[in-house]
């Protein structure tokens, strides 16, 4: 995927910095189509103007077609008299491109480029998948398991690499972080760029970017890409409070800086746009300003990466058409799979608990959490058929904490996160559904097929095998695991369980057999249904 | 409020009735206007053609007007060559009106009428207020406290007079029924009168409506209101099943059919509207037809009583802006309050569990539930700041269950639920409001003010007095009581409790005092400010 970038766009950078006249000569040669795997960038660069203000009097957009389908995307100015369109062809083949503009030097170029096949770590962009969960483009299942640093990304490059390697090694396959610095406890650190022109703290020209602070920071959604992680961008955050203003631009400002985040991301196949983080405590936006620039984002996105709005005290209608998925803040709803799951209910979209309060031992009560009930709201959310996320706020004499800056990780609940993965890596592709939803029944699965409860702080002794009556017949044969959520093991129940109707609602075994279990805490089951060959 | 169809409608009717030539010097005579007290039922009587089929072919509305304000209401064919319009008015004061028909013979007939104070029990229809709370029109606070009978007003005569015995003595101000018949277990009679002409069981002219049958029934919403007990007409259900056919007319039926409805019984005050019971098990019908019958009723009906929708596994999506509160059907969601809360923070309006299983000895699990754990709900429901609909289901020999049939009560839980609504008469008028959401906090109230808590299944022997920092103040002081939700007992707790900052969140007893609780379960506890003179 860097090959377009490398050569082929080089060779048209090359062919349209010469004079005017030489070019339908050198496009009569008919230069072979650039090289780009599916869901990788084409980047197509230009040569235009540099005077005048290029980011609000020069449009740019091209639309890249295949057989009779046509993608439009916006093109945006890098700076320094170069333009950019960058594009991921979603599909392999043969694109062709055209682009438009209100200046003639970047007006009607033409080009094509084949997509090829993805390489094997490449997956494509996220989506739903039935319902309530995701999937990659080529259908793998995108079973979510995030964290949070807000602003990682505006710190030392040093923190900035250390947490690269962090993630690395971390289970996490989606982290959450900010466009905007961020300017609040642990962190009143300048960032060492700033998004506009402009003097720190707050004197800003809203109109032009700094494409030094764009060109890093999609970097870093690069480098996120090959480590398998998507970059769930905070597109607004109110850490700001007026510090610099970004929070307050006005809504001109807002819209162009949407435009031009869009023009820039999007083509990477591992974007996810989050409105903003605690979108309600924005006290300079209005209600219908989120609804715009979620119409925006959706009109202005050809590929339509997952859109989404994380709370503070009051929640977003996740019904609106153009939210992909509910992301919620709620300190107590993943104690409980009931509570979880009835987001599910309201939404009938994808659940994630993008904040649950954080491992660590701040004096805040959002960031103090040990790391046994991190781990509990992990798996009380599995279980409710919904997403969580991860975040850790252990104080640090340098303030470096991994909610806000990154770093490493100092708590106990990532190993145990690595060891849910795991579990979760031989979940249904389809995600897990509540087995027998409004009742207290603590499982989620397949009917009939595979089923994960867990008991979380509640310590027993046994549990009686019972499956409830959906998908389950007469005789067949499941097996049983108990797994301790927080030693990490995974221990087999010897001998077969076979499923005997037991009145109106549930299956139990045939022998009324019962699970034995530890007596500990947050112990899950797994039960899966074999094939029988007498 | 009778007084006008005792005298005023007759005296109108005779007038009518006389031959047109005669009618302009009687109505130069200036008949007094009729009077009506504000809030309740005016009725004007026409008579009009009996022939064709007046239900499709005849139109008639009016217009009732006072200063500048109009409302427009429908009038109905109630059979025999006679057609009524019914009004309420909503202010005190001279009235006017004029109605329009496509016959001549009821067009343009005119008349005054003045609206009287409302006597003593006439609160006016019930709205909503201070987003999650009820009131009624003349600002009264209503704590809604619910049954359910769906079927009683098509019973025997003799049952459905038992059955407003009943609810004479009982505690609940709101009832759940049925316009429809109903067909299923345990209630499998039928109803001694049809809503459409035609033979049982299911052949039936859709387009002549029974009016002997809506007599009939808004002969029961009138006794309801004369009980202090709003009517919540359940508009569909699918406990027909096709027998009668009843829940699949067909759109142009159904649209009728609401039109008819609303005319007829939208002047009772006491009437809410609810689409449908278990909307979503009414296979027949389109996501959209909902859609469709609440707009429908929305736009028919003057006073814009409530709206909602019960749902079966499905919830509608209650963020709709023609859904005036959430009808909640959920077994376990009222087990926890931190459950029930979560229904508030997502539709941002009134939240009534209208179904949480029922009290009984049902086989299906649905029915039967013990009275403690009936009672239980309720609570945590009004912690939750939610409401919670009672109902009961023990089996009987003669099969007349209260949930289908109505009759006496048995259970154990009334009493407990009349207790309950002697503490929620004490409630602030602007509702019980979570304290401090989405943390382990069960208690509702106004911060600083009132608190009323709920300890649920827990058994504790003492509670350390604490309150969440809100509406907090160093030296406030607060007076204690402690309710046994179960046994009915509410007990003084001796001396006054003063806060003192603890942390940052809440506030203790200056002392460090605790409240000393008996260690059974279902206890609450009551917390009001008490001004101290010193």
């Amino acid at each position: 995927m860097a090959y377009p970038r490398r050569f082929g766009a080089l060779r048209l950078l090359f062919t349209l910095m010469l004079p005017v006249g030489l070019r339908p000569m050198i496009r009569a040669a008919e230069a072979p189509p650039a090289l780009v795997e599916q869901w990788g960038v084409f980047e197509l660069t230009l040569a235009g103007p540099a005077s005048g203000n290029p980011f609000t009097e020069v449009t740019l957009s091209a639309a890249f077609q295949q057989d009779g389908r046509t993608l439009r995307v916006e093109g945006f100015y890098d700076g320094a008299g170069v333009y950019k369109v960058r594009f991921m062809p979603v599909t392999t083949g043969a694109w062709t491109y055209r682009t438009e503009s209100n200046r003639p030097e970047l007006a009607g170029r033409t080009g094509r480029l084949t997509a090829t096949a993805p390489g094997p770590a490449n997956h494509g962009p996220v989506g739903v998948r039935n319902t309530f969960h995701f999937a990659y483009a080529d259908g793998s299942p995108f079973r979510e398991l995030g964290t949070t640093s807000y602003a990682w990304v505006h710190q030392t490059e040093a923190l900035q690499e250390e947490t690269l390697r962090t993630l690395a090694a971390a289970p996490f396959n989606k982290i959450r972080f900010c466009v905007f610095p961020k300017y609040y406890e642990w962190n009143h650190v300048e960032p060492g760029r700033y998004p506009f022109v402009g003097t720190a703290p707050d004197r800003w020209d809203f109109t032009r970017f700094n494409p030094e602070y764009f060109q890093h920071f999609e970097k870093r959604i690069q480098q996120l890409r090959d480590l398998g992680i998507e970059a769930d961008l905070i597109l607004f955050h109110p850490y700001d409070g007026g510090h610099w203003g970004f929070d307050r631009m006005g809504a001109a400002n807002d819209d162009r800086y949407l435009h031009y985040v869009v023009a820039r991301f999007a083509a990477y196949r591992n974007v996810w746009w989050s409105m903003a983080n605690e979108y309600d405590f924005m006290r300079e936006k209005r209600p219908a300003d989120w609804d715009r620039f979620f119409q925006l984002v959706q009109a202005s996105d050809p590929y339509q990466h997952l859109r989404s709005i994380h709370n503070g005290a009051r929640i977003y209608d996740n019904n609106k058409p153009w939210v992909t998925h509910a992301s919620i803040q709620n300190g107590s709803a993943v104690e409980d799979y009931a509570r979880a799951m009835l987001y599910r209910d309201v939404y009938r979209k994808p659940v994630v608990f993008d904040e649950v309060k954080y491992e660590g031992n701040l004096p805040q009560r959002w960031g103090n959490l040990s790391a046994e009930e991190m781990v509990l709201r992990f798996w009380e959310g599995v279980v409710a058929g919904t997403y969580v996320g991860h975040g850790e706020t252990y104080l640090d004499p340098n303030d470096i904490i991994w909610w806000a800056r990154g770093g490493v990780l100092h708590g106990q609940s990532p190993a145990r996160l690595a060891f849910l993965r795991r579990v979760m890596a031989d979940d249904p592709v389809d995600g897990l559904e509540p087995i027998d939803k409004w009742q207290d029944n603590p499982f989620a699965g397949q009917p009939g097929q595979y089923y994960l409860g867990y008991f979380g702080r509640q310590p027993r002794t046994s549990w009686k095998f019972e499956l409830y009556k959906t998908g389950v017949k007469e005789g067949m044969s499941f097996r049983v695991e108990v797994i301790d959520t927080w030693n990490m093991t995974i221990t087999p129940v010897p001998g077969l369980f076979v499923a005997k109707k037991q009145g109106d609602y549930t299956f139990a075994d045939q022998d009324g057999k019962s699970v034995p279990l530890p007596g500990t805490p947050f112990m899950a089951l797994r039960i899966r249904r074999v094939e029988q060959a007498d």
